[in-house]
């Protein structure tokens, strides 16, 4: 049995028990029942995917992820390619937007180098661990074939499976995803065309900052990807990533799986992040899983400012916790959210009950 | 000149100049430009309102007033009066919602007695000091005549900006209000109603949970409050608060006008503590300021689960930071908003640039 297969195998539903127990828990605080609305929610759904009602998030880690993508020679994004490169020394030395927020929340931060065009080869700063399980030096162009072979899907889902893996070892019982690789927006939203059956007009975005022309531009090289690999998108979920996904896409599926089956939910980040979410729920679901993956153990961060996130949570009936305007991705949006599940954790530690403080209950 | 005068007379725009250098800045900054969202205008705000672009929250406080209302008498709430002074006794023990998160965003908690029927004095507990400011033991039944006086409106006011002007001099550069008091989503209502001119039906909720033929009787009393004080509601901003406002909301409102005249903005929290603020913005405009209150000074930190605190931030044209379904009060969004703002200013200051990274520009 594979490394994928077996934790495919491992992922069990969470604990209703445990949920139960929550509710009740919750409903006896010095509160109006339910009137602390998602944050009741964010930790029942907590304490149930780790099966202890007294669980509490330790060790918590942000793991982003990098890769390139060779769909960006078709001029689908406002950055040059060689930025994904440049980020990567800039997590290592502590300056961007995910460092900062890692920061605030008190996380570990890691940076995997999926397959970075050059050499990421970097000393890991203070804070910042690099990693590197890197594939390939980026992904081929999809709008001309296949982005990566089936062998590289299973690899790079298997890298995000070992990272989860290595983490939940260390400690984690919270993980949130991150990513980092120019063109990877275009790459997310032909994977939700294709696992979602979203025409890519409605999830087509302006990613970093496009003009009207490359929006165009973006939709039909998303189309192009569609009907070139239209063989290949027949096939099951590994070879319907492999023709438009990418490696640090492949890593974050892999961190959300290998989490589910270690019981440790996982914040999902943004639009790339839910790209990858939603290629897990498929091979999970392939392989003949019951398991609600999304209901038991991820955490949806926020929406997206990246037109095309709503129709996807609309889609995926999911209800993100922020609403901030936020399109950076790195993980930035999952580590804010850190906060709020936090929070709803102590509500249900510290919070007398109606009994314990003398409070007059409904009447 | 009064109190109240004197401070409306100081308050001030905030400092543009220091707006414009503050996204000068942030777009400086390794992330695509306006891709941090609505954190970045948390940022410009702060610094904004503080007139200093390396400004940081410092000693961040939460001032909880508390207050019965007499209209409770007319059967509006789901739990008995008694449950604002047992209520009371749970703050200064820890056990509220608002003690768990004001430690959680390492705020300190000040509970105000703005006048609870029965007697409030209690020892403040570790992390929670406990104030007393009654105006008289709960305001009278609206439904029946004016709330209070315009002295007690007054009063309220004065010792709202009285406990600003305190929280300042202790070193706060951050407020966030919050409120306790059985009976003040009626007394909210009927402010939206006269303030706002919106209709009972549209502002009138289920407060701490209210079922329908008392939902229909909350909004048969607010129509009656306004029936009876028509005359005192066509007279000013003061006269209107005096009719259908609250103790605890008076405080609201004057700190909300005493942090802004000294230069530290507001978290504002839900539903009562938007209703002060309103009537905070009426006053000064009523005193003939074109200052901004709200552009310039407040953070509206949440969309309550209230119905009809959406239309209210409609009519404001307000984009709350959160929309959890929170429907506690006591200040728990504004303190989970605490949060975002931080972590906003961080990312102005800690952020590397594009040039200090060597992180290639938008091509």
């Amino acid at each position: 049995m594979s490394l994928l297969e077996s934790v495919l195998d491992k992922i069990c539903p969470a604990d209703a028990g445990v949920a139960v127990d929550a509710r009740r828990k919750l409903d006896s605080l010095t509160k109006p029942q339910g009137s602390l609305g998602m944050l009741e929610e964010c930790a029942v759904r907590y304490v149930a995917a780790r099966g202890d009602l007294d669980a509490r998030i330790e060790n918590p880690a942000i793991l982003t992820f990098a890769g390139d993508h060779g769909v960006a020679e078709e001029g689908v994004s406002a950055f040059p390619q060689s930025v994904t490169l440049q980020m990567i020394a800039n997590f290592a030395n502590g300056g961007a937007g995910i460092n900062v927020l890692a920061r605030h929340i008190g996380a570990s931060l890691v940076v995997i180098d999926m397959g970075v065009a050059g050499d990421s080869a970097l000393p890991s700063a203070p804070g910042c661990t690099l990693l590197c399980r890197s594939i390939a030096p980026g992904t081929k162009n999809f709008a001309r074939g296949p982005a990566m072979s089936r062998q590289q899907a299973v690899a790079s889902i298997e890298a995000g499976i070992e990272v989860a893996q290595k983490a939940v070892a260390d400690g984690a019982t919270l993980l949130g995803t991150g990513d980092m690789g120019i063109a990877n927006t275009t790459s997310s939203a032909a994977l939700y065309s294709v696992f979602l059956d979203i025409l890519p007009e409605a999830v087509v975005g302006r990613g970093t900052g496009i003009d009207d022309s490359s929006l165009s531009r973006k939709i039909e090289v998303v189309k192009m990807g569609l009907e070139v690999n239209a063989r290949l998108l027949g096939g099951d979920a590994l070879d319907k990533f492999s023709a438009v996904g990418g490696f640090e896409i492949g890593g974050i599926c892999g961190l959300v799986l290998g989490a589910a089956s270690e019981g440790v939910p996982v914040v999902i980040d943004g639009y790339i992040s839910t790209a990858a979410a939603v290629v897990a729920r498929a091979i999970l679901q392939n392989c003949g899983s019951s398991v609600d993956l999304f209901g038991d153990y991820c955490f949806f961060s926020h929406l997206s400012a990246e037109s095309g996130h709503s129709a996807v949570m609309g889609e995926l009936g999911a209800k993100p916790l922020l609403d901030l305007g936020l399109r950076l991705g790195e993980g930035t949006g999952a580590a804010l959210a850190f906060n709020i599940i936090d929070a709803s954790l102590k509500i249900m530690r510290e919070m007398a009950t109606f009994s314990s403080a003398g409070v007059s209950e409904k009447s």
